[in-house]
């Protein structure tokens, strides 16, 4: 049950995938250290530039002989007006303010443009394929059929994201070799690019058994899977493996903010919010004041990434200065099952608590 | 692990039982059917009078030996004034119109007040003990420490209903025997009642390992479970057993209307809704007009059960034309496992289905 036709895939031992969660969170240590416990490390390059997913893959290549993978943004087309960004900033100056930064004006608009993003996305993948990582892993929708020949011919395991049985079937056509499903449950970022938000938050005892019926590909559950119990249930559900991110981000080897894994490690599966109020997409996180304080702004802040860009000064400085509160604190629903170990630690106790329910069932 | 600390408590044979959904689902040859197949059959009586109830135990008690309950609703204070009721017969009169039934105006003001819904339960309680019913569960809170005590001096098993951890716990500190822990995948109204809407919607995976790590009588799981995978899944996070609402509301034998029925059938995961439009309360259901046309007006609507009674005309009428955009199509998130089979059918598919699983783990 634990190894199946996903481990084969992946070559690994444990069907354990380690969320690719971006903004500096995967280092080197952790993606190398879940490899060389036996699951499947991945680097959260969506924010990255193409020099620097090349320098941290070769870091890892000294770090592990395992398979590894990189996880990339597909680009959304977006679109943002002077007007749009001036109302944005009149709501997070007030906030600034309180951050003793400076404040912003319509002047200083993002610079970056769908096709300048498009065009690093393209550069990002030439990376992945030179330096001949194993496994690729999409989030916010699927890459044109030419990208994902590429990656096939280039016998990269290509990996999808879906909220729904509609946008995992839409990555089964495009030719996903494997599909992770997000429960509404998931920290982070939610993946929806078919279905609206709303219609996205599925709870994962619903979404992968439905999933799996309707799909051939092995499914990966994630979404507050945390332990051994969330692994073998995931599989009994019909997943052939999990994704997990918040059991990570509170590692020693994770690049996490302390101030995070703190905010985690205290945290009640209660306190996690779902707000586009940090980067323009929805996303699930520990509730603090900037997220109180936009809540009643949510239809004047503008799509992502430019939000995110606008934001950036705020949350930078906010964890510079240890302070919770403007920081974007991504966790899943489970925070109460978090814990401050190492990666290795972490992937003994999962195997031996899934083994034990196995073996006790 | 199908024979554990649950089904001995309750005297079942297998750790399902059969959620007690309000207005008319839960007919005598549905509970009884559940209870006859080893399951515990529940009777939804929320809404019914005392006299109802008994003459329904009584009914059950000639189609089955085997065990059964009641669930009843904890009322709620509320306030309404004359003000809130008119802006919110403004609201429903236009979709009277379309309904062809007469519009209604301030004066028509619901007379239940809390004190007689209170006096109601009160009877509901007395009936349940004199006729010795076995289990009583209840939603919407934690009856009196003296209603409790009553209870369990008569030998009843109480259940209670919880959607967090918190409620968990304060449900375990009153007295219940035995906790239902709500996902967000749940049909039906939320049971929420310390924690808010928003903070109550943590799915299983999340909830029901961080509620069995935090209290010590049984755990029931609930929302989204619809065969043997939900059960097994359940059980491995940590609950004892399943309490499944969709699964048996298409079954032959429910009361639920067969454009009910049939909109359950013929749904995706994704196409069900949280909405207060009905009854004043959250409740997830299939999203059709009613909810569409109301949804700009959430915070008009009185709490319940105000808003229920004043939408019950419509909900009638709209029942009786076989017109599904006006009923309230309560659904959990895995409508697409929904099958149209006998009770008996029903509980063999899912024991089968989980025994498989526990022999190919």
């Amino acid at each position: 049950m634990l190894n199946n036709e996903l481990t084969k895939l992946l070559k690994i031992e444990f069907p354990i995938i380690q969320a690719p969660m971006a903004g500096g969170v995967t280092t080197s240590k952790l993606v190398a250290e879940v490899s060389n416990s036996c699951g499947l490390g991945m680097i959260g390059a969506g924010y990255m530039t193409p020099l620097q997913i090349r320098a941290q893959i070769r870091e890892i290549k000294e770090l592990t002989l395992n398979p590894f993978g990189v996880n990339l943004f597909v680009p959304n087309k977006y679109e943002v007006s002077e007007d749009d960004i001036n109302s944005a900033n009149q709501i997070l100056n007030p906030i600034r303010e309180q951050l003793n930064l400076p404040q912003k004006d319509s002047n200083e608009i993002p610079t970056t443009t769908f096709k300048t993003i498009f065009e690093t996305f393209m550069e990002q993948l030439k990376i992945v394929i030179e330096e001949q990582v194993p496994i690729c892993s999409f989030t916010f929708g699927i890459p044109s059929k030419e990208v994902i020949a590429e990656l096939k011919q280039a016998n990269i395991i290509v990996i999808g994201t879906a909220t729904t049985v509609r946008e995992a079937v839409e990555n089964e056509k495009a030719g996903m070799d494997i599909v992770v499903v997000q429960g509404s449950e998931a920290g982070g970022h939610r993946g929806n690019f078919i279905n609206s938000h709303q219609e996205s938050l599925v709870g994962l005892m619903s979404l992968i058994p439905q999933v799996s019926d309707s799909i051939s590909i092995p499914v990966v559950a994630a979404g507050g899977i945390m332990d051994g119990r969330g692994l073998v249930a995931s599989i009994c559900l019909g997943a052939k493996g999990v994704q997990m991110g918040t059991a990570f981000l509170t590692c020693v080897e994770s690049g996490a903010h302390k101030v995070h894994k703190d905010a985690i490690l205290s945290a009640n599966e209660d306190q996690t919010v779902l707000t586009r109020s940090f980067s323009g997409k929805w996303a699930r996180g520990i509730q603090n004041q900037f997220i109180s304080e936009m809540r009643n702004h949510e239809t004047l802040i503008p799509d992502f990434p430019v939000q995110n860009t606008l934001t950036q000064d705020i949350r930078k400085t906010s964890a510079a200065q240890n302070n919770k509160e403007f920081m974007s604190l991504w966790s899943g629903q489970s925070p109460r099952l978090a814990k401050d170990v190492s990666v290795e630690l972490l992937m003994k106790k999962i195997m031996a608590e899934a083994k034990s329910i196995i073996f006790d069932i």
